[in-house]
């Protein structure tokens, strides 16, 4: 494996992206090469065995671009499908649920720690699994928020509307005096203000892809697979493929990330 | 092509079954092969390539199950996939689009007309087009509403969080004084009652399900291929299929279907 390889990162659809910028700011001389999977999102209301199915598919696509890790930048997937697939492949990979986790665990005061995230994540109780693997003493309060991405999507990041689900959503977990929440789906962060709005001061917000990154370059510097510093004013050459819609893909890219996708590839994500 | 065969219904997922229902009260001797394309749901805002490689394939399955006629209970389906592939295949086929831009035409009496839908449907322009073939004197305005399919699948039919988004999605509409509304996605009509309200009583709403079976009669009468009566107490014998969560499926088919599943088997579409 050389340490000149890409790094593979993949997620439903654009929310990943928020990972692949913070891998990007941690460790930026890596070259990504991102896959998304527009075509069959979202992965939040689906089963497990065909989120390991689509996830298998994927991981083999990325072992086609010679990939020397894979980052799972999707809560489901890293769920439902890592544990399976790290077993079946020889390349090391890591997931945003549990470096979402320890960040977590090293921040609750109170031992009260809050997890929103799709309906999918929340039935696979890996969250909670991990958390208690670390600390068997915290406890754990989940909820599933399946309107927060769809209202994303439509735009309606400071909304009325999307701050009376918000309210709704987290009633419980406000009862539940937790002083910590997981912002456990990718597109959450983006609801960032609302949410701390709701929550309050007094609870701290735990953003999974900042962690995710630090966790990543830990990784690759004890197998020796960090990228060498690239010569002054170069930039990596990161690829962005999707398994549909390239266009609407890039508007969303271009919003988010540092610099402007030039390409985004379409690929048939069936075939691998 | 025997007349005893069974007709095959797709849709991305449950909303179909809603076109299923019809076609069993208007016809009640014909047996169904229903697939809903639950692991790729929603179509709504894929592209035209993806929703037509997915119908192909969905085709191609019904095709083993020796279908005499396919109707499309998908309106994204039938208007970026359904001119397409009935030139690939012997099958007649019928989608929802056509039908309920029929009975729009009928019933408006101002010559205004309004479509809801998702995104795809919205932008293939296929009912502004269809409805203009009737009668170019028509006006057709159309609206996406990509938050009603979520919110009805989180129960909330009869909410005010629903009504605000209903209001706001539809008050284009209503400024251009339309006297008939096409509820152009399968969920939409689950909100019929929310959305009468929002538009007035002077705003008829048209359901394609309904007007689809009707039509899917008449074709199969033309081609001589109607079933013949059934012995008495005796019940068609429907089929199943989803490409995820079987379980899921059938809780939300036994609630709307006049009789209850006993068996949804899953397939792997990707694979036909």
């Amino acid at each position: 494996m050389s340490s000149q390889a890409p790094i593979g990162v993949f997620d439903s659809g654009v929310g990943g992206l928020t990972v692949a910028r913070e891998i990007m700011r941690q460790i930026p001389n890596e070259k990504i090469v991102y896959f998304g999977d527009t075509a069959r999102l979202p992965y939040g209301s689906k089963s497990q065995s065909t989120i390991i199915r689509f996830a298998r598919q994927i991981v083999n696509f990325l072992n086609t671009c010679e990939v020397k890790a894979i980052a799972v930048a999707c809560n489901t997937a890293s769920a439902y499908a890592l544990d399976v697939i790290e077993r079946e492949v020889d390349i090391p990979m890591i997931g945003v649920v549990k470096p979402g986790a320890r960040t977590a665990v090293r921040t609750t005061k109170n031992g009260r720690i809050g997890v929103i995230a799709t309906d999918a994540t929340v039935n696979s109780g890996m969250y909670t699994r991990y958390i208690h693997s670390l600390n068997p003493d915290l406890a754990v309060y989940s909820k599933a928020c399946p309107l927060f991405v769809p209202l994303v999507e439509e735009g309606m990041l400071h909304d009325f509307v999307t701050e009376e689900i918000a309210n709704r959503y987290l009633a419980e977990l406000k009862q539940q005096n937790i002083d910590t929440l997981i912002l456990g789906c990718t597109h959450y962060p983006l609801l960032r203000t609302l949410i701390g709005k709701c929550m309050g001061m007094s609870v701290q917000l735990v953003n999974p892809a900042y962690e995710t990154a630090i966790s990543l370059r830990e990784m690759l510097r004890e197998k020796d697979l960090l990228a060498e510093p690239l010569p002054e004013n170069e930039t990596p050459a990161h690829r962005f493929f999707v398994s549909d819609g390239a266009e609407k893909f890039e508007i969303f890219a271009n919003s988010i990330l540092p610099y402007d996708i030039r390409k985004t590839e379409v690929i048939d994500i069936e075939g691998y």
